[in-house]
C-alpha cells in the first residue's frame, strides 16, 4: 500500500555522500530493464558520473524521513548552440513507498531550468510503454515531439519506442 | 565551380595520424555554427575525443588524391538497451570543392551499421535549416520523426528546430 503524499518530502542538492544511497535504486532500476537506457551491470564507481552531473548541470536527491528515496541529474541537453535547452532524468526507489515523489522532482526541475534561463526543456529517451511517466511528463506540460520506433529493448516487452518529449519554457 | 564527383574518391576509416587533417574543417563547421552543437572553441586536443570514435564505433575518412576532405564517426546511440540502434556525425570540408564526399559518407555508414546488426540508425540533431543534409538523409530512406523547436541557435537564423532523423534496417 502507498502511502499518502508526505508532508517532509523535500527536494535538496545532492551531495557525494548521496551516492551511495543513489546507487542501489539506480542499479536496482537500470537492471529491471524498463525505463533507462543506461550501461548494464556497472559498479558505483561506473556508474557515478553517469547520474552525479558537474555544473553548470545539477543533481539533487528527494528525501523523505530522512532517507533518500529518489534522485533527478539535469543539465543543458547539449553544448554549444544547443545549451539553451536543459535536460533530465529522473529516478524513484523502487522500495520507496511514497506518493508524488516523481511529480515534486520534474517540478522542481522545470523551476530550476526557468530560474537558469533555458528556453525548454527536452527529455530524448522517455519509454514509451512507461506510461506512468509520460502521464507525469504531459500533466506537467510535456508533450511527445516524436517516437523512435523499436529504439528501446525492453526486458519484457521486447522493442519499444522512445519519446521524445519537450515543454517550452 | 564544384568539380564531378571523383572516381578516386575512396573512404576508409580514420587513423590517429587523419585527425589532424580533420580538425581544421571540424573547427571551422563548428565556428560557423550551422549545422552542429558541438563545444565552441575546442582545441584540437579538447576536440578530438568528439569526434575520433572508439570501438565498438568508428570514424571514418573520405579521401580524394590523398587529401582528407571529409570524415564521419558512428557507433550505438545509447548504451545498453539502446545500443541496438546507431547514430553517426557527418563533416565535410566546406573548401573541399568535390560533389558527392556527404553522400559516400552516409551510405558507407548504411552499409556498415547493416553490416554490423543494428537495427537502425538515429540521428538525433540534424538542423532543419541545413537542407541540403535533411534532403540527402530523406534521399537515403531517412524520415523525420520529430522536430524540436528552437532547439539549435543559428548563427544566422537565431534559434531553429533540431530534426530526429531515422531509417529502420
Amino acid at each position: 500500500m502507498l502511502h499518502p503524499m508526505h508532508d517532509d518530502l523535500t527536494i535538496r542538492p545532492a551531495t557525494d555522500d548521496d551516492w551511495s544511497a543513489i546507487f542501489p535504486f539506480y542499479a536496482r532500476i537500470v537492471a529491471e530493464g524498463r525505463t533507462y537506457a543506461f550501461p548494464l551491470e556497472q559498479t558505483s564507481d561506473e556508474a557515478r558520473p553517469w547520474w552525479m552531473e558537474p555544473g553548470p548541470g545539477r543533481t539533487v536527491v528527494a528525501v523523505v524521513g530522512g532517507r533518500v528515496v529518489g534522485s533527478a541529474k539535469m543539465g543543458p541537453n547539449r553544448p554549444g548552440r544547443g545549451a539553451h535547452i536543459a535536460t533530465a532524468s529522473f529516478m524513484v526507489d523502487p522500495a520507496c513507498g511514497v506518493r508524488g515523489v516523481g511529480r515534486a522532482l520534474g517540478e522542481e526541475m522545470i523551476t530550476w531550468a526557468r530560474s537558469e534561463g533555458y528556453a525548454g526543456i527536452q527529455f530524448n529517451a522517455v519509454v514509451e510503454t512507461n506510461t506512468r511517466a509520460v502521464h507525469l511528463w504531459r500533466s506537467l506540460g510535456f508533450e511527445v515531439i516524436g517516437t523512435v520506433p523499436g529504439a528501446f529493448d525492453h526486458a519484457e516487452h521486447g522493442p519499444v519506442g522512445l519519446h521524445v518529449m519537450f515543454l517550452r519554457l
